[in-house]
Order: structure tokens, then sequence, then C-alpha cells
């Protein structure tokens, strides 16, 4: 419990929630008839609507970016090293909006809404939803908040591939794009690892095809095992040496098959607590709309052709020592844009902290970030 | 089915077993009262039984390290590249014995044996062995076959770890020890990766706390996602692109959860196979053994004191895009034996496979360990 709340925070928020009545065509060719989405704002937004700048969440993010709900609260949102007073993502300048995505499982239509067909949740119905389909939802919001084009799109991993996406699709909405440890289209290991995550929920017997809900039960152990492997895959091995190095919770070996490293316990730990919280589900539509992101498809897998396209600026941030979303990975995509003749700055960060550096606050990717986003022009 | 068995294959081949009925005493601080060891052999013992090579498998390997049982035999065995007349462990040389670990499911006394207490399967009452307690059982058979001094002990992975422990531990009876794609101790995300693996297989409902045998069922869900994440780990970045891409099985995407890259196809198919061929609980003691396996904490954690009783030659090899055991492990091991003035030979041999490398025919590879194997005096 924060006894107070920290000066460079956004402080307390509330969640807002939009609901979209004409259908919204997916690129499953299967349409949701309507939606809601539930989103965060921070900042205030200017007479001219041009300082708007959209945070685009990855895997298991949400729309509770920056600040807290209450004074209760023990953690502010998950990006709060980057959004606030001062921060990179500066709120006394920019009008910050974060919304929860379509599949998600904090507020916004997903599998554990009501399908108004069945008038039961959609469950494994909730269509398989895209990063195509996530910018496209993330536009109708910009126009219902009457934000024509977006200072900048922001996000980290999946939420960087969102960005991407936004410069392709909808290159006049966006000045500049601001994409971190992410990658163009995910390799196979990549797959393979969500492959692995989504066969321990589907396998799980309290899983019922997706059914669980009306069964009262979760798919507990699938989805602690998905997290504890995904957790794995965004630390750096060298994180973990020094995190926990093979350090015995005991002091000594037990010959028993009880947590007995402190990487075991974190990971249980990690596994346990993210069941209370996320749903299962959804877990399976995020991974997959990792695995289908490839925005170069539909330009003959040429990705500088795909980002011809695009009008924004770019930033792209990689960190050393992620091997989930390499610096080669982002390598690729600034060859791309290099290629297409746009406008890249491109910061590989040494940091050890592996794919989650992104959320950390690391001092020179705090700089790179705080100084590009200090240059752009918000027409004031 | 080989129609004609290749000439520089050991041929067909039939196990062996020995029964030793004085205890063993495990590190655990229990002791098996008798036990069997399945063990193969290939090439002729000389008269001073100065040419026999011990051969120590990996996690997943077994006492068929080469040849075929019968004509009808699809596959040979597991190490068939680097054994055979001709080949790096020439058997027109050597002498070579291949046993199955304790706590194996191949013939060897293990989980699935007879618990001759309680009249039924040991299962989850096996001991949790380890890298020691295998080289001390591995000893005995030593003697039972009357090879006082092995002219080499070798081993991959978790092999190699067994071939470095025998050095320290039996300084006497081995005149080289060749250790591939190892390392001296598992990081945290080695630990981790087991530790899903783990909790993959004792969380399937079907696992009964390790009792299966008795519910006739086996932890079939468990034990194939413990080996999909075990082959995503066995491969490079690299090599799961060389081979899979992001290929897709039905040339489309079907926005559903069956099968659709050729990555997930190829994870499915070898987990499902691997669960008719393995025994779960042997799974989690080989994983124990990994995480176990630190000959330096004998010593003050001081891997070169440890290493300094050894009286070996000694053989390094490691793989450019192993990142199970990347070649940094191997060279901590080498600079130990530098410190404490062994002599070593290290190839670091360039290779897109991954960990799986040293089970592969790479030419650099088979001519660094050919030619190694054919310095090796045996005194004819």
């Amino acid at each position: 419990m924060p006894k107070t709340i920290p000066a460079d925070s956004v402080g307390l928020v509330t969640p807002q929630s939009l609901h979209f009545d004409s259908p919204l065509e997916l690129d499953c060719k299967r349409s949701l008839p309507a939606y809601d989405l539930v989103y965060e704002t921070y900042g205030e937004l200017n007479a001219e609507h041009s300082n708007a700048v959209l945070i685009c969440h990855a895997l298991s993010g949400d729309h509770h970016a920056a600040g807290y709900h209450s004074m209760e609260d023990s953690k502010p949102g998950w990006w709060e090293t980057c959004i606030g007073p001062g921060k990179p993502i500066d709120t006394n300048r920019f009008f910050v909006v974060c919304p929860n995505n379509l599949g998600g499982c904090k507020g916004s239509t997903g599998p554990m809404s009501l399908n108004p067909e069945k008038n039961k949740p959609y469950g494994p119905d909730f269509p398989i939803v895209t990063v195509k389909d996530w910018v496209r939802s993330q536009a109708r919001l910009a126009d219902a908040l009457e934000i024509e084009q977006w200072a900048a799109v922001i996000g980290g991993s999946l939420g960087g591939m969102q960005a991407m996406q936004w410069s392709i699709d909808y290159p006049e909405r966006l000045q500049h794009a601001v994409v971190i440890a992410a990658a163009p289209k995910l390799s196979a290991q990549n797959i393979g690892f969500n492959e692995v995550a989504r066969q321990a929920i589907m396998s799980d017997p309290d899983f019922h095809k997706g059914h669980y809900y009306e069964h009262d039960v979760i798919p507990r152990r699938g989805l602690m095992l998905a997290r504890m492997l995904g957790h794995i895959t965004y630390l750096s091995d060298e994180a973990m040496r020094a995190k926990f190095g093979r350090e015995l919770r005991e002091g000594k070996l037990n010959f028993g098959f009880d947590v007995e490293f402190q990487v075991e316990s974190y990971l249980r730990y990690q596994g346990q607590s993210f069941v209370e919280k996320f749903d299962a589900n959804t877990y399976l539509l995020m991974t997959k709309a990792l695995d289908y992101f490839d925005p170069a498809a539909d330009y003959d897998n040429n990705l500088a052709r795909a980002l011809q396209r695009a009008k924004a600026d770019f930033l792209l941030i990689a960190f050393t020592s992620d091997w989930r979303f390499a610096p080669e990975r982002s390598r690729e995509i600034v060859k791309a844009l290099l290629h297409s003749k746009k406008n890249v700055s491109y910061a590989e960060i040494e940091a050890h902290h592996g794919h989650d550096a992104f959320l950390m606050p690391i001092r020179n990717y705090m700089d790179v970030f705080h100084r590009y986003m200090e240059r752009i022009n918000t027409g004031q």
C-alpha cells in the first residue's frame, strides 16, 4: 500500500468504457456485432487534439498502464516506469490512452463476456483476433475520442507489433511509431513456446474445451505452466543467474520434488498468482495473435514493401539480452524501414534483464525514449 | 527397416544385464539393496583389458547407443553417428560399454522395477539418484567386467557430466575424459525449464503422485508437454527456422487451435511418440540429476580444485548454437582444467543444430573427435 503516491505518478485513475454497436469485421471472416473497450487515460487532451498517444499492451497486459486505482493498491499500472509527469511519456505534455484489447479479460469484450447469440459467455467461441483486428478496433476508439491523428502509437513486445501495424494500416493517423522489444514476425522457436503453453492449457482436464466457466472451474494447472514457461522466456539467462543463481531455499538438497532452488519457488509463485488474475481463453487468443502477426504477408512477404505505406517516423528499441525478441529481430525492421526510406531511430540498449527490460527503468533506455518523445511536435 | 545394415555399423547387438547384490549407498543417504544394470558392448575387449571405453547417456538416452536389435529395427542406437568401425569411437580398436543408468526405464533398476520391500513397483519411492551415484554404479560395472581403467569415459550433455565426475571420483580409472556439450552445473534458466517439465508431469491428474502404474494409466499429457519443451531447448532458434520457418501445414491460417504451423506439428509428434517409450518417473529423476550436478560443491565451490584430483586428459567439445549448454559453459570447465594444469583439448564447433549437434554427423566435429580418439594409447 503506497502511503503516499509518488509525485511522478499519474496518481489515482479510473478506467472508462465505451460501447461500440456497429459490427467489427475480423480477419477470420467473422464479425463482432457489438463490443466494449475499457481504457484508461492520463493527462489532458489539448484543444487541437494533437497531443494524444496510444499505448498498446502486450500478452498479459491491460488498460491499467499507469497510476493507482485506489490508495490501497499495492502496485501501480504495468508501465509506471515510462508514463507520468516528467517521464518518457510525459503526462504534462501528452494525453495518454491505453485500451484493453479485444479478446482480453479485464473489461473489454472477450471470452468471458456474454455471447448474445447463446446467452452464455463466449468461451472458446470468441473469434481469434489478430493484431490487425486490434488496430481496427483501436482506430474506432480514436474516432470516438475525436483523435484524428495520434502524436504517437507506442508499445513493447506484442504492443510494439500493434504500433507497427498502425503505421501500415492507418498511415495518416499517427506521427510516430515507437516499437520496443518487438519482431517483424515470430520465429519457429517463438511459436514453439506458444504452442507448449497452449497445449498445457488445452490438455488440462479442467479446460473442458474452453467451456470451463460453465463447469465452475478454471484450467489452473495449465495456465500456471504456461505462465511459468513464459516467465523463463521473459528473463535472460544472465538475469536469472543474477536473481537466483543456484541458491537453495533451505540451504541444502532435500532429495525430493518439493521446491528446492529459489528459481523454482519464484516460477511456481508467478504461475500460481497469475492464475488468480488472468483468463485461460484470453491467454490462448493472445498467443495466437502473436503467432499470426506477419505484416509482410500481405505484401509478398516483403517487409520493406509493407512499410512503404507508413508515413510515421519510427523509434525502435531493443535490449541486448532479450532472447525472446532479440536485437537482430528489431534490426530486421530497421533495415526494412531504411530500405523504404523512412525516418528511423534505433537504440540497442545494454541490459541484462532479457525481454522484461522494456518494463524496467534502465537509465539509457529512459534517456533515449525521453529525448525522442520530447522532440515530438504536439502543435503547441 | 534397413534392408542391409550399413558397413560402418556395429550391426546386430544384444543387450546384456548384470545383477549386483551388494547394497549401493546413495548421495541421498538411502541405499539400493540390490540392482540390475542393463548394458550393451561393441567391439572386443583386448587381452590387457586396456581398450575399454565407457559411454554415458543423457536425459532420455539408454544403453542402446549403436547398432540394431533386429533386422526389423527402423532406427539404430542413439549415437550411431559416433560409434562403429572407422567412426570416432572406432569399434575396430575399442571395446565400448554403454549401460542404462540407475533410475532408467529401459532395463536397469528404476521406478518401474519391483520394490522388494513393498512387492510393487518403486514408482515415486525410487531414490533420487545423482551423477555421483551413477558413476559409483558404473565403477562396479567396470569391476564386474574386469576393467581396471577405461581408455576413455565419454558422454554428451548429462553424459558429459558423468565423464567429468568420473575424472574427479576415480582419477586412476580413466585415461581420457571426453565431455561434449556439457556444463559444470546448471544455470537458473536450465533449472527453470526442468522445473516446468516436472510440474507438467506432476500436475497431470493421471500422475497419482507417481503411483500411476497401479492405476493402469500414465501421465501422458504431462510427459508430452515436458518433451515438447525439451525439444525446443535442444534445437537452436536458427535450426528451427531452417527446419520449419513459419510454414503452415495447410498453406493457410485456419483461425483455430488445431495444428497450423509445421513446428507445432513436429513438437506434438515428438511429444506423443515419446510418451509411448519413456517413463515419467524416470524423466523426473533425470531432471533432478541434472539440477543437482555440481562437482565443485564438495570443493568450496571451486571447480579448479575439484578437477585438481583428475589424472585424465580431457577433450571438451561445444557447439556454437547450443543455448542449453552454451560454449561459455564448456569454457568454464576448460578454464578450471587449465588452472589445475591438466591436459585439455577444446574445440568449439560451428554448427546451427543447437544442443542436438552432439548427436549429428557434423564434419568438423567428427574430425576433431576422431583425431583425438586415434591418439589414445590402448597399449597395443
